[in-house]
């Protein structure tokens, strides 16, 4: 699949993005005119940059406006398709993209829109370029792809096609399998977007909200199916109007970009493989026809099986140990020869990390994640662009294959054990004798707090590289500003990772974001009396919330009393119940314990304002 | 009008948010429940601090998903209701909002939805409650507020009303003189919320877009106007759920929230007097009649006949006084008694501030404005909650009122002249001799870079202090993301000011923001030659612009000469044309020499992507 995109996704100057996109291995570029216009590269410039960056110059765009005028707009518009025409032949490209007449189309009248667009095309091939039309979303007169095509069909001319563009047609829910039946010397380019399922108007949609495929809820690999299926074998090119991405560091979108695409050549290549076309028969035949565009695919990974470890670094980190020890975790012993600690409780094992540089306050720095083959997981992450984390290992120990998540959280792909132990626990020396029989737990999952510019490029890389699902986005009120929260599970609910974006900080600055780590047990009562006689400092729920549980949930007096006791919140659904604490929070770190009783599949949403208001609450004594 | 505002509106806990409000000087509060549930306040500490500071609890809300139920679900719904009652006893408040409900209705039928409205309104009376009852825009059945009211009058329980909230009311677009017929006796509350139109589903707009009254685009005169005309007494509170309000300083936004107020209840009078009941005579008659509320009025300003001065500030300011001197303005001394400097071309005047603290970089620092009377127009400020500016004078000269804008710029309410002269610059000592008749100019707009938080903030203290009119907002692309542009202007166009939000800035932090000042020429093109003549640095202006210029506008070539050899830019609309030109930037200003023809009204918009782009170009070269 040759891979392209318009550089108005990104931010910064012309040739920063060029520059951007041929580090992240794009094949080509559309070139956004207004990039061009504002930039004092001259043509020749920009051609001779993109041949030595090795990047196609695919795509001029937009050319807007053209077609369903008058008489003397026609002419003025001809004039000036001409004059862009010869720029284009300075830049050395051969392709320009016409969108649907959204504001000076007065006629609506498809013989007379042919009619044009046919001049319009007879110019185009006396000077070598093609005319690709496409067909807005919200074009006045045209805004539906087949319509679109159809005028080209009318035309029948040499220099006419048209452009795919996902979110024109997704977005008004259009039927895509219709593509199929196109013929493919008429499709001129095709443009990939996606988005969040938003109802408003869609041209704001489409200027604010568009994402990278993988990072919306589009269905792209089935629109790019039928494209693979129509025999387009041109650019797939994306084309995201992002308020964040024209915000964020250019190479750093521009990698998220590229991985997007190669994502989505692996979906498309998997939904070829799982859908006939109509009209053949479900297995054996037609499908496994061979089309002309070549999709890569990728090393395969199932979804991870569970946590394999969360590893928190400090360098004071007693804080950190004394929480563990209070809520029931036992000391296992240090490593042989680094400088971290062990600290388990039933499966749920915590790794302590005292090699942080002095100052560093007590925060979240790793996790590791159960998988079927750490080599081919770290294989499929590479080639979806993640950047590898080193890790010193000594002979006879474990190597982890690590990677680093947007946020910066170093990912470590584990081998997973049928019985849920960690082969690499033996590396470390003798702890403190155990106190009891221990309580069964696991990591119930992680909260990760995410910087706002790479909320989008976070969800994108746990699902294409571990195999996350992400799920409907909840806001959550705080004293700060909303929260947004975003949660990425495997399907039996093994790993549940939570992403959430923090309202932007105010000047004023306190830090009020804070991530954590939740362990799951049988029994939270007995687990919090425990930890209460160990000395813990619980967060400190007011009592106010528990007249509100008993208005809302009319609870049994005795478990309403022992509740508030203990400080634990509680919530309930037609699934089953949740019985959940907090502790206080060392530097950006808290710990959760929770019991999930019958089929609760939430996090206690409901309770979170709650939690936020303490923990602001605790910051603003 | 008693004034009030729901806790929802603001950041922080419960206890900033009522002391930012008794600051900001409201008579009452509306408690949203999830900050009494979060808060480690008791209801009886609530009632207490309340007390202290001198607030009503006007409200307790809001109670959801009551009506249209199954019998078991009803006897849940009493039960919490019940709960809530018992609280709100312990708080000391009389009246529950209880909206329509949303998601467990599952009967419709007005019959039913009495009944049980009935049960909940005895069993609020036991309790000594009111239930004001309110159609959320979205309800599932109930969504218009004419259908709640009706709910109400079938009832006829002496504990239950209607709640009326603007917002659930104009975003239906609802006609609202309705209202006038309604029993005021029945209308047991009133919230109101402004909201810029967007086309999106309602719960979202609702959610995150309120703004306050004089900030967005509702009629809310009107409708403040017919509730009024009903006969309604109580508190007109604000309801406002917006994500940037829920951030920002909680103080300054309650402070906001009291100037809309204070706004809308003059803009109310004023539309009183302005439009009789239906079915009256237009003049003389029922309009004048009096209505129990009272509405204050606040002094009367017209609009601002125009700048009267800019004021530019630095520790260093050769360079300003070098780039002033190059556009061809004269300097005409030092003031007498301060280290500034007046420098002029025609009319327009600027200041030069060499006492700012060392290491300011260059800045605007304040803007005068002409108006009828600057006592006047300081006294309508200030009661408008306008931060007064103290500037030191002497005796003998004049004495400027001013006040602080959201953003920190002084505004000083000057005495306008006819023959568009101040008085002030007698103060200023002797400069250099003229050279030449001098060329007649004016400041035709000034672009003030807006912090964020205090963006909409800005929109209604420019608004409801200076009377000037917001326009539609535009957005402009830049390297450095979209910065949203929202123009203020007088009628006449006689001041034009620019209210732009820039991008949040990135970590990396570059300096992306600027801010300028722009003055009108007769004659941009020999403005411009003999700038370049006493060696101005002008913003340079790629060849590509020129080239894309042509294509769009078809110009003559000598014309398109002059205008790429000088840097200057071009817009022609249906109403004239627009020369422009920039210089480079010094701190974070920069000026802009402009030549308006024909009814040209615009600010050269398709230009100003040119504009940011080379300005960032300049700063990442």
């Amino acid at each position: 699949m040759r891979t392209g995109i318009a550089t108005v996704c990104l931010s910064g100057t012309l040739k920063e993005k060029m520059q951007a996109c041929a580090i992240a291995g794009f094949d080509g570029i559309e070139i956004f005119e207004q990039d061009l216009v504002t930039s004092p590269l001259s043509p020749e410039q920009v051609r001779g940059m993109a041949a030595d960056l090795g990047l196609d110059l695919d795509l001029y765009q937009p050319f807007r406006d053209f077609d369903g005028v008058t008489p003397d707009l026609l002419k003025a518009n001809l004039r000036r398709a001409e004059a862009k025409f010869a720029l284009m032949s300075r830049l050395g490209m051969d392709t320009i993209l016409v969108c649907s007449n959204v504001a000076t189309a007065t006629i609506d009248d498809d013989g007379l829109r042919a009619e044009q667009l046919a001049q319009l095309a007879g110019l185009a091939g006396d000077h070598g370029i093609n005319v690709a039309y496409e067909a807005l979303a919200w074009g006045k007169y045209v805004n539906d792809y087949e319509h679109a095509y159809r005028l080209v069909e009318m035309v029948d001319h040499p220099n006419l096609g048209t452009c795919l563009d996902s979110f024109h047609i997704l977005s008004r829910d259009w039927e895509t399998s219709h593509i199929e039946a196109f013929n493919p010397e008429k499709i001129f380019f095709v443009q990939v977007a996606d988005a969040p399922k938003l109802s408003m108007d869609v041209l704001s949609w489409s200027r604010h909200y568009r994402v990278f495929p993988g990072e919306g809820q589009f269905d792209l690999a089935k629109f790019m199916g039928h494209v693979v299926r129509a025999g387009y074998t041109g650019p797939v090119s994306l084309e995201v109007f992002n308020d964040v991405f024209r915000q964020s560091d250019v190479e750093r979108t521009a990698v998220d970009a590229m991985r997007s695409l190669i994502w989505l050549e692996e979906q498309s290549a998997q939904w070829l493989a799982g859908n006939a076309p109509e009209g053949t028969p479900a297995a054996g035949g037609a499908h496994r026809r061979r089309y002309p565009m070549e999709l890569a695919t990728l090393p395969k990974v199932n979804e991870p099986a569970g946590f394999n470890f969360a590893e928190v670094k400090a360098d004071d980190t007693a804080q950190l140990e004394k929480l563990l020890g209070q809520l029931g975790f036992e000391f296992e012993g240090r490593h042989r020869t680094k400088d971290v600690q062990l600290w388990t409780m039933g499966q749920a094992r915590v790794i302590i990390n005292e090699q942080a540089a002095s100052h560093t306050e007590p925060s979240i720095a790793a996790l590791g994640f159960d998988v079927d083959s750490p080599v081919i997981a770290s294989a499929r992450a590479q080639q979806l662009k993640a950047p590898v984390v080193a890790r010193k290992v000594q002979a006879d120990e474990e190597v982890f294959q690590g990677i680093s998540a947007p946020d910066s959280t170093e990912i470590f792909l584990c081998q997973g054990s049928p019985d849920g132990t960690a082969a690499w626990t033996h590396e470390f020396g003798e702890g403190l004798e155990h106190h009891g029989a221990g309580t069964s737990a696991v990591i119930d999952h992680v909260n990760l707090a995410q910087p706002w510019q790479h909320f989008d490029e976070a969800v994108l890389f746990y699902t294409s590289a571990l195999a996350l699902e992400p799920q409907p986005f909840a806001e959550v009120p705080s004293p700060s500003g909303l929260v947004r929260s975003q949660v990425m599970e495997t399907t039996d609910g093994a790993v549940r990772l939570v992403l959430n974006l923090a309202p932007v900080q105010q000047a004023s600055g306190h830090k009020t974001y804070q991530e954590h780590i939740a362990f799951a047990v049988d029994d939270l009562v007995a687990t919090a009396r425990a930890a209460r006689d160990r000395g813990l400092d619980f967060l400190q729920i007011p009592a106010n919330y528990y007249e509100d549980l008993d208005a809302r949930f009319d609870l049994e007096p005795g478990f309403l009393a022992t509740l508030k006791e203990l400080n634990l919140l509680y919530d309930r659904d037609a699934d089953g119940e949740f019985l959940h604490f907090y502790t206080a929070t060392v530097g950006s770190v808290f710990f959760e314990m929770v019991e999930r009783r019958g089929g609760y599949n939430g996090y206690g949403a409901p309770n979170a304002p709650v939690r936020h208001a303490v923990q602001y609450d605790s910051l603003h004594p």
